[in-house]
């Protein structure tokens, strides 16, 4: 199924901001294509499963999680129809928090289901799907149940905010002024969190079963280097302009901050060798614009404006943390600051995502 | 965990219309859980899984599945304890069609969870839970994944309704006064059903895997006995009565016939014989008052008022397909005078649903 046709399929053309939303972690996931092609099939032609389990961790409600398995399944059709193999039964299960909309997902699953049939051309499947609500940061399957596992834009959240011995004074995230210890805790944070996510994981995919991670990270060992904190860093600023304007109490933004790590290869390669349970095929970085909006789907003026495009895409992720926290009064003008503040940088300065794309398989 | 507290960990006990609806189903599995005990208790005793995946087909979105599967788990804990084994690892799919209300069941997992980890004891688990939507008409497991599978007042629905050749003119369901093509088009496509999901089921559990099913049915042997149909015979009346008073078109009550069929326990003996996968353990129809309400949990005065209740409980099943072929604007109409015609029915006759209960067992 085309891009285009995964986002007509759940009404994201007629929603602009909802394609706005999911635009960048959509762009990820074909840039990964490669990566996630060769998984599998290196899979597939190893095991030759009957039935295959894919699971999509952190799947979100949106029509992402269905175009990233479509690729794997489309991939794996391709490669049985060479090698003349009947169609394998696909099993898919998609994962998030307890509070993620299912519905809306579980609505979309009988098209979704239809649609691939259509492309498939012959006898395919059966094709089925399954929700699973928790944190992946726990076992979520049965023991040696899978075979590949795909996560985009999700591990890079960490279970919980860390535990701060020392204030992290006017900063949300890690930033070149907060204190060793905050820094110091939220690497610890992300190596408890990544190891317990590996044992999981290690324990319910198969011998040989494979894992496409896309995490959202940067290329530099400094980690409050700008390329994961500086999005974050415009954000506490449009907070602190509120604060200097007497809209909201200091000591409000002391103690709140943001559970979100961003790894680097390196980090990432030594935790995974540390864990020991899969060896790493392959590993890289790579860069994508914070505003990846472009005009081969999308002609609507607003697009143009990339500081409104990035609020909003960044405005899905961390509203629900600004109103925990801050509550819902302050959230339109954070947000009105924000867009500016972007904007402004983002016609000055070269703005992108680094995304550290890993690629591992289960040793015996 | 006690019904009460199943009832309460989903706000059963203050939504009262809640806990109304559910309330025949939840005493039905309590009634039947003899059976499902001995079912679970043969399946461990005679497999020892180190992990055991469960499904309950026709899930809905209330507490009742809850109930069910702390039944199930809760019995194989009491046995694994008397033999000194470890506990299995358990692994739920609840399931329904796409449309159900998965967000309210995913969002009580974690609590029900924590609250089964409490009552325990002793180490178990993990226990962890995914939602399956879909027919249970189709394939919805991978292949020889299931070791039990319950479903308690869902088999009944067909699959869609009947095709007629001939009008089943004053009535909505199976009634004496139906023609004998329709009676039959009604057996077939509950036979054509039945089979289907056995099928699908036989693929989908282990050798040696049970199924308990309840199934609404009758007794007698002849398909349209009041057992089965006198419930859907009063709602045609108040339907009937509105036409009479020009309020709802005659040819659009002519038009509308309700997807179930109650069989008789010789029936669906008949046909898991002749299907060939399962053998059948044990096979008993009981009886349960229409009004299941009773002082032991509720004390409202409404709940004295047993066509209120019954009126209640059969809205929740039958408003949306009364809607899509009606419309909206009948529907307060249509229930309160149904309520009037249930409340004279009960005061003056015995009325009672019939469960089928089914005991399965996989053959090798």
């Amino acid at each position: 199924m085309e891009v285009i046709d995964v986002l007509r399929m759940n009404g994201g053309i007629g929603d602009t901001s909802y394609a706005n939303n999911s635009l960048v972690q959509q762009k990820v996931i074909l840039m990964t294509r490669p990566i996630t092609e060769a998984a599998i099939t290196d899979l597939y032609c190893s095991l030759f499963p009957k039935s295959i389990s894919i699971a999509d961790l952190g799947c979100s409600s949106g029509p992402n999680t269905f175009l990233a398995v479509s690729e794997l399944i489309k991939t794996v059709e391709k490669k049985r129809k060479i090698l003349g193999q009947k169609s394998p039964e696909y099993h898919v299960y998609l994962n998030d928090l307890p509070s993620n909309d299912f519905n809306t997902i579980f609505k979309s699953v009988p098209r979704f289901q239809e649609n691939l049939k259509l492309q498939m051309e012959s006898e395919f499947g059966p094709c089925v799907f399954a929700g699973v609500p928790g944190s992946f940061y726990q076992r979520l399957f049965p023991a040696k149940s899978l075979h590949f596992v795909h996560s985009s834009y999700s591990l890079q959240w960490l279970s919980q905010v860390p535990e701060l011995e020392e204030v992290n004074k006017g900063n949300i995230y890690m930033a070149c002024s907060s204190p060793p210890s905050v820094i110091k805790a939220y690497i610890d944070q992300f190596e408890k969190d990544f190891s317990t996510f590996l044992s999981c994981r290690a324990e319910e995919l198969v011998t040989g079963g494979r894992m496409v991670l896309t995490i959202l990270g940067r290329k530099s060992e400094d980690p409050c280097s700008k390329d994961g904190c500086y999005i974050w860093d415009l954000l506490a600023l449009a907070l602190k302009q509120m604060i200097s304007e007497g809209l909201i109490e200091e000591k409000k933004l002391d103690s709140f901050n943001i559970p979100q790590y961003t790894p680097s290869p390196a980090e990432v390669r030594s935790l995974v060798e540390m864990e020991g349970s899969f060896t790493v095929d392959r590993l890289e970085a790579t860069e994508i614009h914070w505003n990846a909006h472009d005009s081969e789907y999308f002609e609507f003026d607003e697009f143009k404006d990339g500081g409104y495009n990035v609020a909003k895409c960044m405005r899905a992720v961390a509203e629900p943390l600004l109103v925990s926290h801050f509550g819902e009064g302050i959230i339109e003008e954070v947000f009105s600051r924000y867009k500016k503040i972007l904007s402004d940088r983002m016609s000055k300065e070269k703005t992108q995502f680094i995304n550290v794309i890993v690629s591992l398989a289960k040793r015996a």
